[in-house]
Formats: structure tokens, C-alpha cells, sequence
């Protein structure tokens, strides 16, 4: 291949060579990272940025700023290398010299919160185009809610052909195709080239026609050809369909002998390579130099963002809808929640109803809708199962996007993303269900909430072999387990109606990590029927059932609550006096104090009683203690034989408590 | 809608009631199921059986057989209610009366191994034809090896909406046509309907465009025409690539006032629509009854198919190859394997070399593939991260199937499936590769091939925080613990090379349940220097230094044993007694006996030393242990730095063991 415009002749052209001497210097001085995207999509970020992005590098929160995804992470000079000459303030030049190193703001994917411009965490592929859906989708909602003075604002994406061939991006391009998602630009970095060598060594799909197929309007370009590629992004922003941009590139593009192979893609070029590029790209300064010319022009962007935030900061003055505007963006109004579940509460300690937890959430949940104007709810397909959808709550349709309640389809993984991308773009607190055996379908999106802190709700219905009839496929046995271990993740297995509007309390006014409740299918007894303005699960775990002075501590979780209750009193009947613990989230109990732990747990045998496996109960239980659960795969029957056949019962629980006193 | 055929005419008709009364009498019978698919999809699954399945339910193992995958799984009563037809002798009618009960057949979704012509577990959505397409590709690999007179069938799959709206079904489908897997025939369900509504609530996609897109032969007909299906499978059959046909259905077709309509997808008709459909479908008889001519027409598949089997027998009889291939279908030769893998063990304890396990993998692997004949190597694009490929392994190409080395794409969870599905067809040991981290991806399947005991074998590198500048995205910390936590699952951390080389040996043999090895990137030290004839790993955890009698135990994992041997140095320069425990596979040492685990892990204070969470490590550690690890994400940086910035050094674990002791 031969390099079309090695010698620059605009400015334009200088701010892409930039990106790329940036990118292959600070590859090259961390002696890790990946040269070739940066390098082959210089010229199609540039055009990006300089002639459609709007963003203020001052204000880099600014909630009507375009949004920019490189979805390709491992490209993170490219985002760093943009921001540095944008001139955001946390990211000079010491930072590119600091490339993956300790404590610097460019690690070697972009991670959301370490440096401002970087709009979600990338590196394992397919998520940041699929997390763009979500920002996408939550422009149009907050377009529909508060009109286009305020919200008018386009996510841009790069994609590479590991995000595209991920199934994640399935789901993605599918919703947002279906939704007519008209703000979303994913510029396809079409290299031909992955790890293991061309990518026809594993694919044949025509990706144009595959987006076209799902409702996109797409289109071809040459990318290092400037023109063509702001001609189509121009077209693009015009079309009413989300859109495609198949951009043709050389990966490494301008390292004369590496660049269209796979060797440029994720290793410094060396000394010799650097050099010869620096000669091909009419590019004589020194390493992390950047003269002032290509400064000047990129700070003529940043020029540009910023008069455009201004005149939005006049709009938003003028605006009727400036407190509420202001209101969707700032934390939940923990008060007005506190005071709607605390009354709530009082109700269902009178009433007691007996109600499986998925229903008690369905019910807590129309108190947290009645109370937070900015929630979004949604499922996979499984609305009426994972009660998510309260009164009122219209459905988000293709053009209309009024409604709150979004119709993900069977896509887990895609849900999970896209309500990470809601919840980063601001304004709209989502939450989502599916069963919670399929927590394995989201789970690498799980986990960039966790990392990111982002707080998001996945609702998690059908969490044990309470479920019955579906079988093991559907039983969770190891999925609370595999939860807890995702640092940065509450995990809650309420007991009854009250301690699930207490975790819903907790879920909705968390700021910095997300939530997953594990709801039961089958009906559950109130057990909390005294009534406390205090939120016990906020606790973690607490002292259900006091007997005074113990002779055994029984410790349960969600549907097990009941069973140890039972066994309590089968215990009392024999004049052995248990304690029963209900333990709704681990991880809360795990930051209590030392000394609050111990007198929950006290100095009795414990038995803990879960309907799963044993893994993560060593926080609660010593080695001596005992444990009623799981201990492999489940069976398809009804729920009440389920129980018995694996012997979760308050009778089993009883007996061991007996031989452990 | 109206029932265009209610009138059976022919024998055909009759079959496909047959289904459709059955399985709507075994919901109603269990109180729960979802008798809408198999009544919806009867007629196409009718005309596939009778005219085109080649199966011979006495001998359900036999290799040549065509496999049938039903991905829709919650459609589980259609292959109950044909394979009963068809005559299986494990499932007499009263299996099907026992549908969804505790110990029948006859689960809830089809669970592979509970009975005989249920080829794979289906339920989870989208795995059945990510798993069909491992079986049509092991088809062509076997064919390659093996020849037509041995080898030639095909791979049919009923998908629905579900399957193909999860991200898994992208991979699939782009593996599938990309490697122009011409055997494997896909009938989509399209009825218009998700559990949630019909399905303009959450998808706009042309799927024929979609599956064209990816290289597949597409055609749509209407599911109720008996002609037009065979016609299309006829036209399938022959076409090079692989086939997908969208089979216009009514859900439920055959219920009167039900039918065409999400309330028939999932629960029991009710007695009274049950009525009904007898009446609309001319079909008169008792619940579990079937007419002599409808049973003598499904018993013809069977005859038809003995007879091909018959004359298959004697095509392998009398074929030069058929020890081979019986070799290939027959447990692994242990014997050989272990006499190759000690001898080179015995080099290693001498030569010591200092290596990353995934290096000492592919040397290993070096082994193993010159030692068993049927393995299939491959990788999610991460061949030479992975080191997963050895010599002479030629790649599998479109068209030419001889190669035994997969370019599986970045595509883990359609790579996981795939893996499931070669392994089921049986006569190739399939191992494939990824990032430990992105295990989170493929977690679906290899949950299914834990559920399944499918022997299948994850390489999963880059196992910690040790895998440096690429930061948190990349780090697993919390992904050996969720695997730890799924039953039926081996997880190895091997220390060195000679510990890796035992993982695969036990992994290569084993013949229940899958493996997982996570190997690191970075260089460790030999630490079994001793050679042993026995396999060490395979007791799970063993003393690797013996100080005799000891005042701290020190167990370690993988690239923390070196941590913990130069703390044991470190404590013995100052005359305390440290022993160093290897732990290689947790879940084999939960099964050595009490007294033996007593023995290894001594009286004395523990510390375990893991680069990841804690959790898990119950097994191991008393709350009074000490644990050196992670507590959270990692972080982007060289990995020696990392672990000091984490504490996970010999020197932390030296003062904790002060402390402790």
C-alpha cells in the first residue's frame, strides 16, 4: 500500500498527523499499547472533531455536549492524544509521556472518571458501541422531555471489527436500528485487519448490508479521504435512521513498512519505524512536540464548543424548564424517597402481605416512579415476569420517546449496556430486568458499571430453584455468588416486601455503584411486620428474631428468611433458643464496624440457609458453622418439591442446628 | 387468524397433531410449560422428521446420525412428544406425563444426558444454534478426516425470535457462513411473538437480510404449508452454504381463540380452549393417546433411519479407517498421554526453565497434540496471546476442513458454543482460547458445558493484575472466584510449567465436566524442580516445601506461588518455618479426603496469596488466616509495579506471617 498523503497540505492534515505522532511516541515510550488505530483513524477523527463535534473542554460535563466513543479502547491514544490538544486541562503532555503507567490519567484502555472527556470506560469490545445506544437513546428521552433548546446533541462512535463481530453489537445495532436512534454516527474503522491476521481469516459478513438489514442508513467512504468522509458524516446527521459510516483504512497508517499488517496493531513501532514515519508524514518535530499551527487549530475547536456551551447556558437561564432540567441532572431527592418508603413501609407492616419479592418490587417500584420523576425502567422480554413496568409508565417507541419504559427485547447484554449509556449521559436513572440466571448474559456490562461506579439497577427476578418447573438452565445456583464477588456491587436478596422497598430506597439514591436485587418468583410471607422508620437492610444484615441469649444463629437471605423463621420456632418448641439474622447485602455488612458484625453474628453455632451454593458466606460462617443450601446444579420441578428434594428446610435446618449446639 | 388446515387430509397432518396434542396435554398436565412453540412449529417439524431426519432411536449414539437442536428450548414438548413417537425406548408415555416433574425425563428444557435424542441443553436463548454450528462444523471435520461413506449428515435447528435476537446468534451466524458450514439448516419460527408482545415492540431487523449479510442461503415459506417446507429443505440441502428458512408460523397454531397471540407462549391452555383444539384440529382422542396410523407413521422415520444406520454399520465395518474412527469416538488414550507428559516433566525438572504458563501451555500443548490425534485447537483472536496454536496445526478454511486449528473471530461466547457443539458431536477434543477477563463473555456456555459435563477446555491467559498496562478492563480479580463458583467446572491456576503440563493432562482426560486453565502473561520460574512421576495437580493442593514442622503455612496459586516461596525464604533467614502449599485446582482438592486436606494444610496459621479477591478461599483459610490479594480492580501500569502498588509481595507476606504466627 502506498501512503496517499504523506506530504501534508492543510492544517487539517497536520491535526491528524499529530494524533498520530502522539499516538506512536507514547506507545512507543511506555514500550506498550496499540499504535494502529490511533494512527489509521487520525484523519477521520479529525474531520470528527473539527468540522461536527461540540465540546467544551472547560465544561466538560456540559449535558447538551456531543458524545464521543471510541469503542475500539485499545485505541485510547487516540482519545487521549484529541484531548491534550483540545487543551482540557487535566490532560497536558506529562500525562501522554505517563502513557499506562501508575497513578497517570492514560491508562491503557480509557477509563471513565480518570480524566474528563473520556465519556465510558472501553477496552473489552463491543461495549462502547453498545453503551452509545444508550447515550443516543437518552438524548432523544431527554429531547422529548425538556425540546431541542436544551437537548440537540449527536454520540459519535468508533467502531473496529472486534466490536462489530462481539454479539453485544448485535443487540446494540438492533435496538437502535428499531428505535430510529437519528443521533447516533458510528464511524466503522474498516482495516481489514485483527490480532490473529486478516480478517478474512474469520469473517465474510458484509457489515453494510448487516446494518442495513437492521434499519441503519449506512454508507462507504474512502477514510483518509477528508472530504468524503465529512460528506457522509454530514449526510448522516441528516438521515432519520442511526448511521453507518464504513470507513476504509490502513491500520498504522504512515509507518511506511508496518502499516496494513496486523504487527502494527498492539505493539510500539521502534526507533527505526517511528522515524521512517516521522519522514513519511512530513513530520519533523520532536517526540511530544506539537507546533503551534496544529495547536492553534485544534483549540479553534475547543473555541468553537465553547461558544456553543455559552449560548446553551443562556438558553437553559431563559428556560421554563431550568429547575427541572437542573433537577434530572443532581442526585435523587433522597428525602422525598426516604419519606415515600418510610410510609410505604408502615403499610405493609399493618397489611403483611404475602407476596413474592418481584411482585413486592413491582409495588415498590410505583412508589419510587410516583417519587423520582427521572427513572427509566425496561426489560428483556420479560416484563410481566420481572414485574418492572408500574402504572403510567409509557413505552419508548421508535420517534417517540416520551415514555419511560423501554422494550429491550431478549438482549440482556445490550440492556445492560445501554442503561450504562443512559446513566452517563445524565438526566435518567435506569433500571432493568431478566432473570437472574441470565446475569451471565450481562455480565462483562455488569462489570463496567461496577468499574465505572456507574448506578444502575438490574432487576434480577427468578433467583433460585424457587423458580420450579424451567429447570437448571433457569436456577440460579452460582449467580449470587459470582455477584458478589464483582467488587463495587451491591447485591440484594431481600426477604419480604419491606426489606425490598428498603433496597429499592438504597439502589435509587446510590451515586457511585450499581445495584442488582435478586427477587423471588414465589411468594414470600412479610416477615418484617414491626414496623421501622430506619432501613434495616441498609445495614446489611440485622437481628430478625431475638431470643435473648442464643444457643444457635441462624443467618438467611431472601426466600430463606421464612425457612430460618420456621425453624426458629421449631427450635423453640424443643426449648433451644435460635437468633435469626436477616442478611439482605453483604457488602453493606461487610463496611459495617467490627463490633456491630460481631453482635449481629454473635459468639453461637451459626447456620447459614441460602438456596445456593456456599461460596462467599465466609464473611458470616466460621468453618465449624453450617450451611443449608446448594451444592450443584438444580432440577426442573415444582418449587415446594425443589426444596425438599435438596433438603432447604426448616426441618434440616433444625436438625443440623441441633448437632452443631 | 384463521386454521387454514384444520381438517388433518393426510398422515402428515395427523403427525403434526399428534405434537400439537401432546404437548398441549403436557402443559395442562404440569400446570406450567409452553405449549405455543411446538403447536406453532409441529407442522414444520413434521415435515423435517418424516422426510428428511435420519435417526435410529435404538441406537441414539450412532455417529452418522442427523442432529437435531431445538434453540427455542422452552419448546422442549416438541422433541419429548417426537422422540416418544419415534419410539426412544427412555420415553414411554408416562414420561410425558410426568413432564416438569422431580426424576422425569421430561425437565422443564431439554437437558442434554436425561434422555436419549435430546443432542444438546437448550433453554437459555441463542445456544442451541451457536452449539448446532460446532456440530455441523464437526460435521465437515470429520468428513474431511473420515469421508461421505462415514460422515455426511445434517444439523437441523428450530430457532425462534429469542435466539435470534441474542448477541450469541450474531457470532454464530458469522462463523457459520463465513466457514460455509453447508449441513447446518436453520428453521426459523417467525410468529411475531415475544413473551413480552409481538415483536414490532423491540426489533425492526430483516433477519433474511441479516443471515444473507453473513453469507447464508435464505428462503421464507409459510410454516403451515407442508410442500413449501419440504421444498425449502430440499433447496437447503443442496445449496453450498448454510441455510436459513423463515418459516412464517401462528404461534399455538390450532387453539381457536389462543392461537397467534403471546398468552399461548408460555402457560397451559386451560381445559376449555383444550377442548376447543381438539375440536378445530380433528383430533378426537383421549389426552396421551395416539392413533395406531399416526404412531405407525412416526415409527416409518424410525425404520427408515435403522436401516441407514444398518447400512452405515456396514460401511464402517468394512472401511479401512473404522479403527480410527472408533479410536476418535472412544475415551482418550490416558495411557500414552501420561507416559508423554511425564517424560517431558522429567525434562523440565532438569531444564527449569523460567516461563509464562500460556508459554508453558503451548509447550504442553505441543504434547498433548502430538500424543491424541482428535484435538481442535483455536482461539477468540488471540493466537499468539494465547499461545493456544502448536505446529502443524493447519487452520480450518472455508471449504477445506482437514486444518485443526479454529480462527474462531473475536467472538468468545460463539467460540464457547461452538467448542460445546464439537465436543457433542463427538470425535474431536476441542480447546479454545481468550483473556481470562473476557471469560465473562462466554459464561452462558460454559455454564452449559458444566450443566452438561461437557469436557471441553478454556485456555484463559492473562489470569491477573500481572498482565500489566492494560489495565482494570483487562484484569480479571473477581473471574477465578465466579468460576470457582460453577458446579461441575475444573479451575486450574498452575504455578509453572510443570504444573501446567499436569492441568492439561487431567484436563484432556477428563471425561464430566469442562476445564478452565488461567495462565499468566508473565514469566515465572520453574518451581516443581523435583521431578515426579506422579501428577501432583491432580490432588488439587500438595506441600511444594516442607519445612517439617512448621510455624506458618503459606498456600499460593499460580503466579503467586513464587511470592510465596521467596516469603518462605525471607522467614527462614529469620528461623521461621514455612510451608509452601501449590493449589492448583481447588475443586480437586474439595475432593481428596478430609484427613489428606487435614495433612496438607497443617495447624499452623495460613496466609493464601492470590492476585485476586478472596472469596472462594473458604475452602483453604480459617477467619483467623491471613490473605494477601485484591480487594477491588486493578489498575493500568507495568506489572511489577502493580504488584507492589497492590501489596502482593513476598515481603507483605513475610510481615503477615510475623504477625499471624
Amino acid at each position: 500500500m502506498t501512503i496517499q498523503q504523506a506530504i501534508p497540505t492543510t492544517t487539517e492534515d497536520l491535526m491528524a498527523n499529530a494524533i498520530r505522532a502522539l499516538a506512536m511516541d507514547a506507545v512507543q515510550a511506555a514500550n506498550s499499547g496499540h499504535p494502529g488505530a490511533p494512527m489509521g483513524m487520525a484523519d477521520v477523527a479529525t474531520v470528527l472533531f473539527n468540522r461536527f463535534m461540540t465540546v467544551d473542554p472547560r465544561d466538560h460535563s456540559w449535558p447538551d455536549r456531543d458524545r464521543f466513543v471510541m469503542s475500539a479502547g485499545h485505541g485510547s491514544m487516540l482519545v487521549y492524544a484529541i484531548n491534550h490538544l483540545l487543551g482540557y486541562d487535566d490532560m497536558p503532555i506529562e500525562q501522554l509521556k505517563r502513557f499506562r503507567q501508575l497513578g497517570s490519567r492514560t491508562a491503557g484502555h480509557p477509563e471513565y472518571g480518570h480524566a474528563k472527556g473520556i465519556e465510558t470506560t472501553t477496552g473489552p469490545l463491543g461495549q462502547g458501541i453498545s453503551t452509545a445506544v444508550g447515550m443516543a437513546l437518552a438524548e432523544r428521552m431527554m429531547n422529548a422531555r425538556f425540546g431541542s433548546d436544551l437537548v440537540d446533541h449527536f454520540t459519535y462512535v468508533i467502531a473496529g471489527d472486534g466490536c462489530l463481530m462481539e454479539g453485544i453489537s448485535h443487540e446494540a445495532i438492533d435496538l437502535a436500528g428499531h428505535l430510529t436512534l437519528s443521533r447516533l454516527i458510528v464511524l466503522w474503522d474498516d482495516n481489514g485487519i485483527t490480532i490473529d491476521g486478516g480478517t478474512d481469516l474469520s469473517t465474510s459478513t458484509d457489515q453494510t448490508a448487516r446494518f442495513a438489514a437492521a434499519g441503519w442508513h449506512v454508507v462507504s467512504v474512502d477514510g483518509h479521504d477528508k472530504e468524503a468522509v465529512a460528506a457522509a458524516i454530514e449526510t448522516a446527521r441528516s438521515d432519520p435512521r442511526p448511521s453507518m459510516i464504513a470507513c476504509k483504512t490502513i491500520i498504522g497508517y504512515g509507518a511506511p513498512t508496518m502499516q496494513g499488517s496486523h504487527s502494527v496493531h498492539g505493539s510500539p513501532l521502534g526507533p527505526d519505524e517511528i522515524a521512517a514515519t516521522r519522514e513519511a508524514l512530513g513530520w519533523p518535530h520532536a517526540p511530544f512536540e506539537i507546533p503551534a499551527e496544529v495547536r492553534d487549530g485544534w483549540r479553534a475547536v475547543a473555541a468553537r464548543g465553547a461558544s456553543s456551551r455559552a449560548a446553551w447556558s443562556r438558553r437553559l437561564f431563559d428556560s421554563p424548564n431550568a429547575d427541572a432540567f437542573r433537577a434530572a441532572h443532581g442526585p435523587a431527592d433522597k428525602a422525598a424517597l426516604e419519606a415515600a418508603i418510610c410510609a410505604y413501609k408502615h403499610r405493609l407492616s399493618s397489611d403483611a402481605p404475602k407476596l413474592a419479592t418481584r411482585k413486592a418490587s413491582e409495588m415498590a417500584l410505583e412508589v419510587v416512579n410516583g417519587t423520582l420523576p427521572n427513572t427509566v425502567g425496561g426489560s428483556a422480554d420479560l416484563t410481566g415476569s420481572n414485574n418492572t413496568r408500574t402504572k403510567g409508565q409509557g413505552p419508548v417507541k421508535p420517534g417517540d420517546y416520551a415514555g419511560s419504559y423501554i422494550h429491550y427485547g431478549i438482549r440482556e447484554h445490550g440492556m445492560a449496556a445501554a442503561m450504562n449509556g443512559l446513566a452517563l449521559h445524565g438526566g435518567l436513572k435506569p433500571y432493568g430486568g431478566t432473570f437472574l440466571a441470565f446475569a451471565d448474559y450481562c455480565r462483562p456490562a455488569m462489570r463496567l458499571s461496577s468499574l465505572m461506579g456507574v448506578p444502575v439497577v438490574y432487576v434480577m427476578t427468578h433467583d433460585s430453584i424457587g423458580l420450579g418447573e424451567d429447570g437448571p438452565t433457569h436456577q440460579p445456583v452460582e449467580t449470587i455468588a459470582s455477584l458478589r464477588a464483582m467488587p463495587n456491587h451491591l447485591v440484594f436478596r431481600p426477604a419480604d416486601a419491606v426489606e425490598t422497598a428498603e433496597a429499592w430506597q438504597i439502589a435509587m439514591t446510590e451515586t457511585r455503584r450499581p445495584s442488582t436485587l435478586a427477587l423471588s418468583r414465589q411468594g414470600l410471607p412479610t416477615v418484617r411486620t414491626r414496623h421501622t422508620d430506619a432501613n434495616l437492610t441498609a445495614s446489611g444484615a440485622y437481628v430478625l428474631r431475638d431470643p435473648g441469649k442464643r444457643d444457635v444463629t441462624l443467618i438467611a437471605t431472601g426466600s430463606e428468611v421464612e425457612i430460618a423463621l420456621d425453624a426458629a420456632d421449631l427450635l423453640e418448641a424443643e426449648g433451644i433458643r435460635a437468633a435469626v439474622i436477616s442478611a439482605p447485602c453483604f457488602e453493606l455488612f461487610a463496611e459495617a464496624r467490627p463490633e456491630t458484625r460481631a453482635a449481629v453474628l454473635g459468639e453461637a453455632p451459626r447456620i447459614g440457609i441460602e438456596a445456593a451454593i456456599r461460596q462467599g458466606w465466609d464473611l458470616m460462617l466460621r468453618p465449624e458453622d453450617g450451611f443449608v443450601g446448594m451444592t450443584g446444579f438444580g432440577a426442573s420441578a415444582p418449587a415446594s418439591e425443589l426444596y425438599r428434594h435438596f433438603g432447604i428446610t426448616a426441618e434440616a435446618v433444625a436438625g443440623l442446628a441441633k448437632d452443631l449446639k
